[in-house]
């Protein structure tokens, strides 16, 4: 803790010498989709060493600087992706569902349009299709999120004075780009774009512009899969964009599936993404100390599934048994439903007892099918772990605001999300 | 939200220039008893002028300026509220159920114990009992919260160079204080201190040293007598100190039922709490701003109850509902217990519609008794106004930091509990 108290008191000190300096040359805009405060905090217990006595702080705990309001333009609260990220990237709010466009569904400029418009590299890198709400926000214009073949068309067909507005876009997506009616990665390839649609072909790209796009829609979840999957796209994108960073770089880099786990109400896999989500943050903080003419903002758009550490009157949150799951449960489910001895893939995916009252909540779920095991699976594991969860849906409670670099101070306090996009914006004017 | 952006941003600034100032002369620490993230943000909204498109930011937003990790000594990760007012008032982890001694049972000097030795005049606020966890934990050493007698004693025996630790004392818990086996008012007095047993007669004290004890235990909630209490007893206070100020105070004032409106689940009520804690911030606020050598810091010791703005489901948190209930659930079952119309009753403290559904649900928890009516009237609040509860107990999100004046800077970024009364000490030293 003492060495995070000293970062960030240096901190200060520096926010006042260099506030005579000029604003960020390049800006990482990183989004935890769904990443409200009980996640950073869960996150920081889940990691921590239980061989020590103190609790060490987390890459989040060490540049968190203030919370942001995330309420739509309506009279709801409660924000979904598109609304919020449309006001993240254009300080706008709109309406849940709109794809930076306003309430009348006019276009919005994005601050990813405004960075091209000057000049500089962009790039969008997420763990769900591209095409998603949050990057969608960024550099497509639509009156519904729904519109995913639109939004996809929209990448190539939104050109700005000639030119496509993203330079690199990592994620998934493939069922959007290659279409029957539509080759959006042949489009792109004749635009002069690089292509990839594996990991083990990532290496080939060279230079920008680029396309990967590495799954059908979103990517597997990290607990099931590739760990590491965001941190190696954000990477590669790091590495491509750092050629160009003398005309100055735009990426938005979202953990898109910590809120897909958080609709699931499946802490595991949430503890999962929140952690590639931060090895990707580590990456970009030791960029950015070695760039210190860049910027690094990070938030989330809204929070997901209520969650709350500790439940039913406990005082009690034991991520131990969080530590011992090993799949999502989703997968669990299935394998459960394929597997012949429960009790050794119970055993060895959540390293929790195959007691009486387990084996008969698993069995009555088996027999009545798939969803009723993924739902069985995590209120066990849930209810072990003394984990809360109130909704399949979002809260309106305020994200986090972590900042580091050229310009973190001006994000200090609490702040609407609409303002975290308009002082970016004013970087780039 | 202009203001307040523009106001950090000058307190920014004079932070840098400030930098070479001696530190606070007078310090006011309020605690929020449970006042989680969920509790402020839920706060804005539940305020809100409907009448406006944006949404107006409240005192917290103005002043808010990182957060803090509130996990007790021993491996639970969720803090009761002794544990962590030990941290807060002595920068040393404790077990639950501590009040200011460590896991050795050993007594740990308190900061109001340091002002006291450094001739600073002390102050205790409390909504609650004074002589609960967390004033308890400013000025009275005790292996157990729930010795209440002994806690109640301490504030007399426990003498710092023959002298009485705490200068006044403000809040509940006569049952306490006048007790068959020992009349504490009566020692009080004799000591040397004025008393005050009631509101009406609380303007009688004029000077220091001073004890008020308004209730047997805690005061009644906030919504259903007077919403006003913390407030006044805050201008009290402030009033009283502010003669003394030439030699320095310390005053400790606690928003103590946000925690317990968070254990019943009970939203109304808790908005109301808030409200009132609020309105003793801006008089705290408001001091600060005319005594520029004061500082203010302002966190909760926790969160409770597993709030969140949204549920089951709903992308929505309708705070007409809150607004429309003007009863606390323990109160309006006591009503509809003794109400021979349960409609009137209702549709008066609720604004909601006495439909065939509520009208069944109430008619059968009225049959059942009291504690079903309880229940009965706050899952139909919560469930219409999709507010979602996850424990009676607390969890273990990361509370806010407030802070403002002179050394507000100090207190920036994340933070562990114990840091904040880390920093609050070294001033005092
Ligand atoms: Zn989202
Ligand atoms: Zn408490």
């Amino acid at each position: 803790m003492r060495n995070t108290l000293r970062l960030i008191t240096a901190g200060v000190a520096l926010a006042c010498s260099s506030s005579a300096l000029a604003g960020p040359k390049n800006i990482i805009y990183m989004i935890g989709d769904g990443m409200g405060p009980a996640y950073t905090t869960a996150y920081r217990y889940y990691m921590d060493n239980p061989n020590t006595k103190h609790v060490d702080p987390t890459i989040f705990d060490q540049i968190l600087v203030g919370m942001a309001h995330t309420y739509p333009e309506d009279d709801t609260v409660v924000t979904d992706s598109a609304a919020s990220a449309t006001a993240l990237s254009t300080a706008t709010k709109s309406y849940n569902g709109a794809i930076a466009v306003d309430t009348h569904k006019a276009p919005l400029k994005t601050m990813l349009e405004i960075a091209k418009e000057k000049g500089m590299t962009t790039a969008l890198v997420a763990t769900s299709q591209i095409n998603h709400a949050t990057p969608a926000s960024f550099a497509a214009h639509n009156e519904s999120r729904r519109n995913y073949n639109e939004i996809a068309d929209d990448y190539l067909d939104n050109k700005l004075a000639g030119k496509l507005p993203v330079d690199l876009l990592l994620g998934g997506g493939t069922q959007y780009f290659l279409r029957e009616d539509r080759n959006l990665v042949k489009e792109f390839q004749e635009a002069g774009y690089q292509y990839s649609d594996s990991f083990s072909t990532l290496s080939d790209i060279d230079k920008l512009p680029a396309l990967g796009l590495f799954a059908d829609k979103g990517l597997p979840y990290a607990i099931d899969e590739n760990p590491e999957r965001l941190e190696i796209m954000t990477k590669k994108a790091l590495s491509l964009l750092d050629k160009s960073k003398d005309k100055g770089f735009f990426v938005m880099i979202e953990g898109s599936q910590i809120d897909w786990c958080g609709h699931a109400n499946d802490i595991a896999c949430a503890m999962h993404e929140m952690h590639d989500f931060a090895q990707s943050i580590k990456l970009a903080k030791a960029y950015v100390d070695n760039n210190p003419d860049t910027l690094l903002v990070i938030t989330a758009d809204h929070s997901t599934g209520g969650l709350t550490l500790g439940a039913d009157g406990k005082y009690l949150w034991l991520r131990d048994v969080v530590q011992g799951v090993s799949k999502s449960a989703r997968e669990l489910a299935k394998s459960l439903h394929n597997a012949k001895d429960l009790k050794t893939t119970w055993v060895t995916h959540t390293k929790l007892p195959y007691n009486k009252s387990t084996a008969i909540k698993l069995k009555q779920a088996k027999a009545e099918g798939l969803d009723a095991l993924n739902s069985v699976v995590k209120s066990i594991i849930n209810k072990a772990s003394y984990t809360g969860w109130t909704t399949g849906g979002h809260t309106a409670i305020d994200v986090q605001v972590f900042a580091h670099g050229n310009g973190y101070q001006d994000f200090i306090g609490s702040q609407n999300n609409t303002d975290i996009a308009e002082k970016l914006i004013n970087y780039l004017r």
